[in-house]
């Protein structure tokens, strides 16, 4: 019987306490899943908004994925990224031994994110 | 006699414990710089990394600063961006009254950092 591979593309993200604050990872969700309609993209938290990654991962088992590809969308990499991360998901990987995880590096070690963000800064002053 | 305005870039970022997490930061500076040679272009951070914003205003005043730029860098506005940095500038006003400050958008709210971001998360499970 031949199986196909269902994979999910996740955007981890930090969280804050303004509901505000999610808009644009919102708005970056969006244009992902619209550029990749094959996949399931998924937005979760470190903290403070939902759903967290530990809430996601389940649903995302429940709906046949069995391969996850996560994507910081941090500008930095510091102790969220590098500590908090992996400990979240050697967890899951205990949970789910089947599934397959990728962490991908942070949305801002992306040399054409920053240029992106260069050429933003210098609009802000002309 | 005529007086020629000296402007300065400040590119505001959150800061973190972890020495690393500044590296994009630092590369963007120098990217923005590196285009904008007439501009003196700062990096500035909230908390846990020097210099926090207080610190830095002091030393642009003394270059002979007169308008100030600020741009967030930070990936969604919350708490940090609409209430904390607000204050920051209220304060600094009040100590610099000849100071011309302007707070530009977060750079996340900006629509070609998001499709950068964008295209980065969709190469990441190619």
């Amino acid at each position: 019987m031949a199986t196909t591979q269902k994979r999910a593309l996740v955007l981890f993200a930090h969280g804050a306490r303004d509901p505000r604050w999610a808009e644009p990872f919102k708005r970056l969700q969006g244009i992902v899943q619209a550029q990749s309609p094959e996949l399931t993209v998924s937005l979760a938290f470190l903290e403070l908004m939902s759903p967290r990654l530990p809430e996601l991962v389940p649903e995302l088992v429940s709906a046949g994925v069995d391969d996850v590809t996560i994507v910081p969308v941090f500008l930095g990499q510091g102790g969220h990224v590098l500590r908090d991360l992996p400990l979240i998901i050697d967890e899951l990987k205990t949970t789910y031994p089947a599934l397959s995880f990728k962490i991908a590096g942070a949305v801002g070690e992306d040399p054409q994110v920053l240029n992106a963000m260069a050429t933003y800064c210098v609009s802000a002053i002309a």
